[in-house]
Protein backbone atom coordinates (compact mmCIF):
# COMPACT_ATOMS: atom_id res chain seq x y z
CA UNK A 1 0.00 0.00 0.00
CA UNK A 2 1.35 3.41 -1.06
CA UNK A 3 1.63 6.02 1.92
CA UNK A 4 0.28 9.36 1.29
CA UNK A 5 3.27 12.22 1.21
CA UNK A 6 2.78 16.31 0.90
CA UNK A 7 5.35 17.63 -1.72
CA UNK A 8 6.35 21.19 -0.82
CA UNK A 9 6.26 23.38 -4.20
CA UNK A 10 9.37 22.43 -6.48
CA UNK A 11 10.03 19.31 -4.41
CA UNK A 12 9.33 16.02 -6.50
CA UNK A 13 9.37 12.21 -5.18
CA UNK A 14 12.06 10.32 -6.48
CA UNK A 15 11.85 6.21 -6.35
CA UNK A 16 15.45 4.98 -5.99
CA UNK A 17 14.17 1.06 -6.86
CA UNK A 18 15.02 -0.80 -3.77
CA UNK A 19 12.53 -2.12 -1.73
CA UNK A 20 9.87 0.87 -2.34
CA UNK A 21 12.57 2.97 -1.02
CA UNK A 22 11.85 7.05 -2.66
CA UNK A 23 13.71 10.37 -1.33
CA UNK A 24 12.17 13.76 -1.43
CA UNK A 25 14.44 16.17 -3.67
CA UNK A 26 14.25 20.12 -4.40
CA UNK A 27 14.52 20.42 -8.35
CA UNK A 28 16.27 23.37 -8.35
CA UNK A 29 18.67 22.31 -4.65
CA UNK A 30 21.55 19.44 -5.46
CA UNK A 31 19.94 16.33 -6.37
CA UNK A 32 22.03 13.01 -5.97
CA UNK A 33 23.61 11.45 -8.42
CA UNK A 34 25.61 8.32 -10.17
CA UNK A 35 28.41 9.13 -7.06
CA UNK A 36 26.16 8.39 -4.03
CA UNK A 37 24.56 5.21 -5.93
CA UNK A 38 28.36 4.23 -6.44
CA UNK A 39 29.11 4.78 -2.92
CA UNK A 40 26.21 2.85 -1.41
CA UNK A 41 27.14 0.00 -3.63
CA UNK A 42 30.98 0.19 -3.28
CA UNK A 43 30.04 0.15 0.96
CA UNK A 44 27.18 -2.36 0.55
CA UNK A 45 29.15 -5.23 2.23
CA UNK A 46 28.57 -3.47 5.92
CA UNK A 47 28.04 -6.22 8.14
CA UNK A 48 24.59 -6.62 9.58
CA UNK A 49 23.52 -4.19 12.34
CA UNK A 50 26.99 -1.66 11.71
CA UNK A 51 26.76 1.36 13.34
CA UNK A 52 26.98 4.05 10.39
CA UNK A 53 27.73 7.66 10.09
CA UNK A 54 27.02 9.84 6.91
CA UNK A 55 28.95 13.03 7.03
CA UNK A 56 27.12 15.60 4.97
CA UNK A 57 24.40 13.38 4.35
CA UNK A 58 22.34 15.51 2.52
CA UNK A 59 18.74 14.73 1.36
CA UNK A 60 19.78 11.17 3.00
CA UNK A 61 20.30 9.64 0.12
CA UNK A 62 23.31 7.22 0.69
CA UNK A 63 21.94 5.81 3.95
CA UNK A 64 18.73 5.37 2.72
CA UNK A 65 20.06 3.11 0.03
CA UNK A 66 22.10 1.55 2.34
CA UNK A 67 19.09 0.91 4.50
CA UNK A 68 17.69 -0.93 1.50
CA UNK A 69 20.85 -2.87 0.75
CA UNK A 70 21.68 -3.83 4.16
CA UNK A 71 20.10 -4.73 7.62
CA UNK A 72 20.81 -1.71 9.63
CA UNK A 73 19.76 -0.75 12.86
CA UNK A 74 21.80 2.61 13.52
CA UNK A 75 22.63 5.04 11.23
CA UNK A 76 23.18 8.72 11.96
CA UNK A 77 23.50 11.49 9.03
CA UNK A 78 24.88 15.03 9.94
CA UNK A 79 23.86 17.57 7.64
CA UNK A 80 24.08 21.26 7.90
CA UNK A 81 20.96 23.22 5.75
CA UNK A 82 18.26 23.10 7.57
CA UNK A 83 16.19 22.57 4.47
CA UNK A 84 17.71 19.65 3.00
CA UNK A 85 17.54 17.88 7.02
CA UNK A 86 13.93 18.64 6.52
CA UNK A 87 13.41 16.75 3.53
CA UNK A 88 15.33 13.80 4.81
CA UNK A 89 13.27 13.94 7.99
CA UNK A 90 10.52 13.35 5.81
CA UNK A 91 12.08 11.20 3.30
CA UNK A 92 12.65 8.97 6.42
CA UNK A 93 9.09 8.88 7.73
CA UNK A 94 7.45 7.86 4.38
CA UNK A 95 10.30 5.31 4.05
CA UNK A 96 9.24 3.93 7.71
CA UNK A 97 13.17 3.84 8.68
CA UNK A 98 12.14 6.67 11.87
CA UNK A 99 13.72 3.20 13.91
CA UNK A 100 16.75 2.88 12.43
CA UNK A 101 17.90 6.35 10.41
CA UNK A 102 18.22 9.83 12.31
CA UNK A 103 19.18 13.05 10.91
CA UNK A 104 21.28 15.64 13.30
CA UNK A 105 21.42 18.99 11.28
CA UNK A 106 24.28 20.52 12.57
CA UNK A 107 28.38 21.18 11.17
CA UNK A 108 30.55 17.88 11.07
CA UNK A 109 32.39 20.37 13.08
CA UNK A 110 30.34 19.64 16.07
CA UNK A 111 29.89 15.95 16.46
CA UNK A 112 31.71 15.72 19.77
CA UNK A 113 28.81 17.31 20.95
CA UNK A 114 26.82 14.32 20.00
CA UNK A 115 28.75 11.67 20.21
CA UNK A 116 31.81 10.62 22.29
CA UNK A 117 34.79 9.41 19.84
CA UNK A 118 35.04 5.84 18.29
CA UNK A 119 31.43 5.49 18.62
CA UNK A 120 30.86 3.92 14.98
CA UNK A 121 31.75 0.63 12.47
CA UNK A 122 31.52 2.98 9.18
CA UNK A 123 32.04 6.30 8.41
CA UNK A 124 30.20 7.21 4.61
CA UNK A 125 30.86 10.15 2.68
CA UNK A 126 30.20 12.25 -0.55
CA UNK A 127 31.56 15.42 0.58
CA UNK A 128 31.91 18.91 -1.12
CA UNK A 129 34.04 18.00 -4.03
CA UNK A 130 35.10 21.54 -4.38
CA UNK A 131 37.70 24.29 -2.62
CA UNK A 132 36.66 27.45 -1.88
CA UNK A 133 37.88 29.73 -4.71
CA UNK A 134 37.54 27.65 -7.05
CA UNK A 135 35.25 26.37 -10.00
CA UNK A 136 31.95 28.76 -10.47
CA UNK A 137 30.23 29.23 -7.03
CA UNK A 138 26.32 28.28 -8.06
CA UNK A 139 24.25 31.27 -6.81
CA UNK A 140 21.70 29.23 -5.31
CA UNK A 141 22.78 28.90 -1.71
CA UNK A 142 21.70 25.01 -1.47
CA UNK A 143 23.68 24.04 -4.31
CA UNK A 144 26.82 25.85 -3.06
CA UNK A 145 26.92 24.51 0.06
CA UNK A 146 26.55 20.98 -1.34
CA UNK A 147 29.19 21.50 -3.83
CA UNK A 148 31.57 23.50 -1.99
CA UNK A 149 33.79 23.45 1.02
CA UNK A 150 32.36 26.38 2.60
CA UNK A 151 32.23 25.47 5.78
CA UNK A 152 34.18 22.29 6.27
CA UNK A 153 36.98 21.18 4.09
CA UNK A 154 38.29 17.93 3.58
CA UNK A 155 40.56 17.51 6.25
CA UNK A 156 37.68 18.49 8.34
CA UNK A 157 35.56 15.45 6.77
CA UNK A 158 38.41 13.09 7.20
CA UNK A 159 39.46 14.38 10.88
CA UNK A 160 35.74 14.27 11.92
CA UNK A 161 35.13 10.79 10.44
CA UNK A 162 38.49 9.30 11.71
CA UNK A 163 37.69 10.36 15.45
CA UNK A 164 34.07 8.74 15.17
CA UNK A 165 35.56 5.63 13.61
CA UNK A 166 36.25 2.46 16.08
CA UNK A 167 39.75 0.17 15.49
CA UNK A 168 39.27 -1.28 12.26
CA UNK A 169 36.47 0.70 11.46
CA UNK A 170 35.29 1.24 8.02
CA UNK A 171 35.28 5.28 6.19
CA UNK A 172 34.17 4.84 2.46
CA UNK A 173 34.19 7.99 0.49
CA UNK A 174 33.61 9.27 -2.76
CA UNK A 175 35.22 12.01 -4.77
CA UNK A 176 37.03 13.72 -7.68
CA UNK A 177 40.09 12.11 -8.85
CA UNK A 178 42.35 15.53 -8.34
CA UNK A 179 42.00 15.42 -4.41
CA UNK A 180 43.38 12.00 -4.11
CA UNK A 181 46.69 13.09 -2.85
CA UNK A 182 44.19 15.72 -0.31
CA UNK A 183 42.55 12.90 0.50
CA UNK A 184 45.30 9.99 0.94
CA UNK A 185 47.82 12.38 2.52
CA UNK A 186 45.09 13.43 5.32
CA UNK A 187 43.41 9.75 5.55
CA UNK A 188 46.87 8.91 6.54
CA UNK A 189 47.65 11.51 9.05
CA UNK A 190 44.32 10.81 10.93
CA UNK A 191 45.18 6.65 10.68
CA UNK A 192 42.60 6.19 8.70
CA UNK A 193 44.32 3.84 6.17
CA UNK A 194 43.78 3.74 2.39
CA UNK A 195 43.15 0.28 1.84
CA UNK A 196 41.25 -0.07 -1.41
CA UNK A 197 40.34 2.50 -4.37
CA UNK A 198 38.72 1.63 -7.78
CA UNK A 199 38.52 4.46 -10.14
CA UNK A 200 34.94 5.23 -11.94
CA UNK A 201 35.57 5.55 -15.79
CA UNK A 202 33.08 6.30 -18.74
CA UNK A 203 34.00 4.54 -20.88
CA UNK A 204 37.12 2.35 -22.00
CA UNK A 205 40.25 4.80 -22.76
CA UNK A 206 38.93 7.53 -21.22
CA UNK A 207 40.18 9.61 -18.15
CA UNK A 208 38.80 8.87 -14.52
CA UNK A 209 35.78 10.74 -13.27
CA UNK A 210 35.46 10.07 -10.06
CA UNK A 211 36.89 7.24 -7.49
CA UNK A 212 35.77 5.76 -4.48
CA UNK A 213 38.04 4.78 -1.36
CA UNK A 214 37.95 2.57 1.41
CA UNK A 215 39.99 3.08 3.94
CA UNK A 216 40.38 1.18 7.44
CA UNK A 217 41.36 3.01 10.78
CA UNK A 218 44.75 1.95 12.10
CA UNK A 219 45.38 -0.53 9.44
CA UNK A 220 48.54 -1.53 8.03
CA UNK A 221 50.00 0.58 4.76
CA UNK A 222 48.61 -1.74 1.37
CA UNK A 223 47.19 -0.98 -1.21
CA UNK A 224 44.76 -2.68 -3.44
CA UNK A 225 44.31 -0.41 -6.87
CA UNK A 226 41.01 -2.54 -8.31
CA UNK A 227 39.98 -2.84 -11.73
CA UNK A 228 38.44 -0.06 -13.58
CA UNK A 229 34.26 0.82 -12.91
CA UNK A 230 32.81 1.38 -16.48
CA UNK A 231 29.94 3.40 -16.14
CA UNK A 232 28.89 2.71 -19.91
CA UNK A 233 29.74 -0.46 -22.73
CA UNK A 234 29.91 1.54 -25.52
CA UNK A 235 28.15 4.76 -26.15
CA UNK A 236 25.25 5.76 -24.41
CA UNK A 237 25.17 1.75 -22.99
CA UNK A 238 25.18 1.02 -19.61
CA UNK A 239 27.60 -1.52 -18.66
CA UNK A 240 26.09 -4.37 -16.50
CA UNK A 241 27.88 -3.45 -13.48
CA UNK A 242 26.11 -0.05 -13.25
CA UNK A 243 22.37 -1.93 -14.79
CA UNK A 244 23.20 -4.60 -11.82
CA UNK A 245 23.59 -1.76 -9.59
CA UNK A 246 20.67 0.05 -10.13
CA UNK A 247 18.28 -3.23 -10.96
CA UNK A 248 18.55 -3.10 -6.70
CA UNK A 249 17.44 -5.91 -4.94
CA UNK B 1 80.72 1.28 -37.09
CA UNK B 2 79.90 -0.68 -34.50
CA UNK B 3 82.70 -0.78 -31.42
CA UNK B 4 84.08 -3.79 -29.97
CA UNK B 5 82.86 -4.41 -26.44
CA UNK B 6 84.55 -7.36 -23.73
CA UNK B 7 81.36 -8.91 -22.07
CA UNK B 8 82.72 -10.43 -18.85
CA UNK B 9 81.01 -14.25 -18.21
CA UNK B 10 77.41 -14.01 -17.30
CA UNK B 11 77.00 -10.72 -18.88
CA UNK B 12 74.99 -10.17 -22.11
CA UNK B 13 74.39 -6.53 -24.25
CA UNK B 14 71.10 -5.82 -24.87
CA UNK B 15 69.90 -3.60 -27.98
CA UNK B 16 67.85 -0.71 -26.88
CA UNK B 17 66.33 0.41 -30.29
CA UNK B 18 66.74 3.98 -30.22
CA UNK B 19 70.09 5.56 -32.25
CA UNK B 20 72.09 2.15 -31.42
CA UNK B 21 72.13 2.30 -27.97
CA UNK B 22 73.00 -0.83 -25.70
CA UNK B 23 73.31 -1.53 -22.05
CA UNK B 24 75.22 -4.40 -20.26
CA UNK B 25 73.15 -6.60 -17.78
CA UNK B 26 74.45 -9.43 -15.68
CA UNK B 27 72.06 -12.79 -16.80
CA UNK B 28 71.83 -13.97 -13.38
CA UNK B 29 71.24 -10.55 -11.98
CA UNK B 30 68.27 -7.58 -12.00
CA UNK B 31 67.47 -7.08 -15.80
CA UNK B 32 65.72 -4.05 -17.02
CA UNK B 33 62.18 -4.56 -17.41
CA UNK B 34 59.16 -2.53 -18.63
CA UNK B 35 58.97 -0.45 -16.06
CA UNK B 36 62.44 1.30 -17.26
CA UNK B 37 61.01 2.25 -20.60
CA UNK B 38 57.82 2.92 -19.36
CA UNK B 39 59.18 5.69 -17.27
CA UNK B 40 62.02 6.82 -19.69
CA UNK B 41 58.77 7.37 -22.12
CA UNK B 42 56.65 8.83 -19.12
CA UNK B 43 59.69 11.01 -18.62
CA UNK B 44 60.24 11.78 -22.17
CA UNK B 45 59.53 15.58 -22.61
CA UNK B 46 62.14 16.60 -20.61
CA UNK B 47 63.34 19.84 -21.87
CA UNK B 48 66.58 20.02 -23.67
CA UNK B 49 69.40 20.51 -21.88
CA UNK B 50 67.66 19.54 -18.39
CA UNK B 51 70.31 18.56 -15.59
CA UNK B 52 68.92 15.18 -14.64
CA UNK B 53 69.65 12.65 -11.86
CA UNK B 54 68.25 9.42 -11.60
CA UNK B 55 68.58 7.57 -8.37
CA UNK B 56 69.28 3.62 -7.88
CA UNK B 57 70.02 3.81 -11.70
CA UNK B 58 71.28 0.24 -12.07
CA UNK B 59 72.91 -0.46 -15.22
CA UNK B 60 72.34 3.17 -16.30
CA UNK B 61 69.44 1.92 -18.56
CA UNK B 62 66.57 5.10 -17.82
CA UNK B 63 69.47 7.46 -18.43
CA UNK B 64 70.58 5.69 -21.35
CA UNK B 65 67.12 5.97 -22.86
CA UNK B 66 66.96 9.19 -21.61
CA UNK B 67 69.91 10.26 -23.68
CA UNK B 68 68.61 8.27 -26.99
CA UNK B 69 65.14 10.75 -26.98
CA UNK B 70 66.01 14.02 -25.53
CA UNK B 71 69.15 15.92 -26.05
CA UNK B 72 70.76 16.25 -22.67
CA UNK B 73 74.17 17.45 -21.27
CA UNK B 74 73.99 16.44 -17.61
CA UNK B 75 72.77 13.14 -16.20
CA UNK B 76 73.81 11.09 -13.11
CA UNK B 77 73.13 8.08 -12.15
CA UNK B 78 73.83 7.27 -8.39
CA UNK B 79 73.67 3.35 -7.62
CA UNK B 80 75.36 1.90 -4.29
CA UNK B 81 76.19 -1.68 -5.96
CA UNK B 82 80.12 -1.58 -6.94
CA UNK B 83 79.34 -4.57 -9.80
CA UNK B 84 76.11 -2.96 -11.62
CA UNK B 85 78.31 0.80 -11.56
CA UNK B 86 81.09 -0.88 -13.05
CA UNK B 87 79.06 -2.15 -16.03
CA UNK B 88 77.21 0.95 -15.86
CA UNK B 89 80.08 2.36 -16.70
CA UNK B 90 81.12 0.30 -19.35
CA UNK B 91 77.85 0.74 -21.56
CA UNK B 92 78.53 4.75 -20.84
CA UNK B 93 81.75 4.06 -22.59
CA UNK B 94 80.34 1.99 -25.38
CA UNK B 95 77.50 4.24 -26.23
CA UNK B 96 79.36 6.92 -26.06
CA UNK B 97 78.02 9.11 -23.51
CA UNK B 98 80.91 9.79 -21.53
CA UNK B 99 80.97 13.54 -21.99
CA UNK B 100 77.20 13.37 -20.56
CA UNK B 101 76.41 10.76 -18.18
CA UNK B 102 78.55 9.99 -15.32
CA UNK B 103 77.97 7.08 -12.37
CA UNK B 104 78.28 7.79 -8.89
CA UNK B 105 78.62 4.72 -6.84
CA UNK B 106 77.25 5.76 -3.63
CA UNK B 107 74.38 5.67 -1.71
CA UNK B 108 71.66 8.05 -2.34
CA UNK B 109 71.83 9.01 1.69
CA UNK B 110 75.34 10.40 0.72
CA UNK B 111 73.77 12.24 -2.34
CA UNK B 112 74.47 15.83 -0.15
CA UNK B 113 78.72 14.89 -0.35
CA UNK B 114 78.98 15.37 -4.23
CA UNK B 115 75.69 18.20 -4.83
CA UNK B 116 74.35 21.35 -3.14
CA UNK B 117 70.78 21.20 -2.51
CA UNK B 118 68.57 22.15 -5.57
CA UNK B 119 71.02 21.00 -7.89
CA UNK B 120 68.87 19.45 -10.59
CA UNK B 121 65.96 19.91 -12.68
CA UNK B 122 64.69 16.48 -13.20
CA UNK B 123 64.88 13.38 -10.93
CA UNK B 124 64.12 9.99 -12.31
CA UNK B 125 63.30 7.04 -9.83
CA UNK B 126 62.07 3.49 -10.48
CA UNK B 127 63.40 2.59 -6.58
CA UNK B 128 62.91 -0.87 -5.19
CA UNK B 129 59.68 -2.09 -4.96
CA UNK B 130 59.28 -4.28 -1.98
CA UNK B 131 59.01 -2.90 1.91
CA UNK B 132 62.14 -5.07 3.97
CA UNK B 133 60.36 -8.65 5.10
CA UNK B 134 57.45 -8.54 2.37
CA UNK B 135 57.63 -10.95 -0.41
CA UNK B 136 60.48 -13.20 -1.26
CA UNK B 137 63.74 -12.58 -0.89
CA UNK B 138 65.88 -13.64 -3.43
CA UNK B 139 69.23 -15.32 -2.69
CA UNK B 140 71.23 -13.58 -5.29
CA UNK B 141 72.65 -10.16 -3.72
CA UNK B 142 72.49 -7.80 -6.52
CA UNK B 143 68.44 -8.95 -7.36
CA UNK B 144 67.98 -8.26 -3.71
CA UNK B 145 69.33 -5.02 -3.11
CA UNK B 146 67.70 -4.02 -6.51
CA UNK B 147 64.17 -5.22 -5.74
CA UNK B 148 64.19 -4.50 -1.65
CA UNK B 149 64.45 -1.33 0.47
CA UNK B 150 67.63 -2.54 1.85
CA UNK B 151 69.82 -0.01 2.27
CA UNK B 152 67.25 3.12 1.65
CA UNK B 153 63.38 3.32 1.84
CA UNK B 154 60.63 4.65 -0.58
CA UNK B 155 61.18 7.66 2.20
CA UNK B 156 64.39 8.13 1.94
CA UNK B 157 64.19 7.91 -2.10
CA UNK B 158 61.38 10.81 -2.42
CA UNK B 159 63.10 12.66 0.75
CA UNK B 160 66.63 12.33 -1.39
CA UNK B 161 65.33 13.42 -5.02
CA UNK B 162 62.57 16.31 -3.15
CA UNK B 163 66.20 17.98 -1.50
CA UNK B 164 68.28 17.47 -4.95
CA UNK B 165 65.00 19.60 -6.90
CA UNK B 166 65.05 23.03 -8.08
CA UNK B 167 61.57 24.93 -7.12
CA UNK B 168 59.49 23.62 -9.81
CA UNK B 169 61.29 20.65 -10.98
CA UNK B 170 60.56 17.62 -12.41
CA UNK B 171 60.08 13.99 -10.14
CA UNK B 172 59.30 11.09 -12.25
CA UNK B 173 58.99 7.80 -10.38
CA UNK B 174 57.99 4.61 -11.59
CA UNK B 175 56.35 2.21 -8.73
CA UNK B 176 53.79 -0.34 -7.81
CA UNK B 177 49.63 0.77 -7.24
CA UNK B 178 50.37 -0.86 -3.71
CA UNK B 179 52.79 1.82 -2.65
CA UNK B 180 50.54 4.88 -4.19
CA UNK B 181 49.57 6.06 -0.04
CA UNK B 182 53.40 6.46 0.80
CA UNK B 183 54.11 7.74 -2.02
CA UNK B 184 51.96 10.49 -1.94
CA UNK B 185 52.17 10.52 1.63
CA UNK B 186 56.20 11.47 1.46
CA UNK B 187 55.78 13.49 -1.48
CA UNK B 188 53.91 15.93 -0.18
CA UNK B 189 55.84 15.84 2.84
CA UNK B 190 58.62 16.86 1.03
CA UNK B 191 57.21 19.22 -0.84
CA UNK B 192 56.74 17.58 -4.53
CA UNK B 193 53.38 17.73 -5.20
CA UNK B 194 52.42 14.58 -7.38
CA UNK B 195 50.54 16.70 -10.31
CA UNK B 196 49.72 13.41 -13.27
CA UNK B 197 49.56 10.02 -12.09
CA UNK B 198 48.81 6.85 -14.86
CA UNK B 199 48.06 3.22 -14.16
CA UNK B 200 49.73 0.91 -15.85
CA UNK B 201 47.44 -2.22 -16.80
CA UNK B 202 47.78 -5.51 -18.63
CA UNK B 203 44.66 -5.03 -20.42
CA UNK B 204 41.24 -3.74 -20.45
CA UNK B 205 39.35 -5.23 -17.31
CA UNK B 206 42.53 -6.32 -15.24
CA UNK B 207 43.68 -4.28 -12.20
CA UNK B 208 46.77 -2.14 -12.75
CA UNK B 209 50.13 -3.32 -12.62
CA UNK B 210 52.12 -0.55 -12.40
CA UNK B 211 52.18 3.69 -11.91
CA UNK B 212 53.68 6.52 -13.55
CA UNK B 213 54.21 9.61 -11.18
CA UNK B 214 55.15 12.97 -12.07
CA UNK B 215 55.28 14.98 -9.49
CA UNK B 216 55.99 18.90 -9.30
CA UNK B 217 58.46 20.43 -6.55
CA UNK B 218 56.01 23.30 -4.57
CA UNK B 219 53.19 22.68 -7.02
CA UNK B 220 50.33 23.50 -5.98
CA UNK B 221 47.90 20.26 -5.09
CA UNK B 222 45.91 19.51 -8.11
CA UNK B 223 46.25 15.44 -9.53
CA UNK B 224 45.07 14.92 -13.14
CA UNK B 225 44.88 11.10 -12.98
CA UNK B 226 45.49 10.03 -17.16
CA UNK B 227 44.05 7.27 -18.78
CA UNK B 228 44.88 3.87 -18.32
CA UNK B 229 48.10 2.75 -20.12
CA UNK B 230 47.44 -0.58 -21.49
CA UNK B 231 50.43 -2.79 -22.33
CA UNK B 232 48.22 -5.65 -24.67
CA UNK B 233 45.36 -4.91 -26.86
CA UNK B 234 44.40 -8.37 -26.77
CA UNK B 235 45.83 -11.90 -25.56
CA UNK B 236 49.46 -11.52 -26.70
CA UNK B 237 49.33 -8.38 -29.06
CA UNK B 238 50.76 -5.31 -27.89
CA UNK B 239 49.13 -1.93 -27.83
CA UNK B 240 49.87 0.35 -30.69
CA UNK B 241 51.21 2.84 -27.10
CA UNK B 242 53.75 0.17 -26.39
CA UNK B 243 54.58 -0.81 -29.81
CA UNK B 244 55.35 3.04 -30.57
CA UNK B 245 57.34 3.01 -26.87
CA UNK B 246 59.74 0.35 -28.19
CA UNK B 247 60.22 1.47 -31.91
CA UNK B 248 62.38 4.46 -30.77
CA UNK B 249 63.35 7.24 -32.89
Amino acid sequence: MKKKINLKENERLDDLGIKELKIIQNKSGFCFGIDSVLLANFAKDLKRGSKVLDLGTGTGIIPTLLCGKTELKDVVGIEIQPEVCEMANRSIKYNKLDDKFSIICDSILNLKKYFLKQSFDVVVSNPPYKKINTGIVNQNDAKMLSRHEITADLEDFVKAGAEMLKDKGEFYMVHHPERLVDIFYYMRKYKVEPKFVRFVVSKVGDMPKLVLIKAVKNAKPFLKVEKDLYIYKENQVYSEEIIEMYKGE
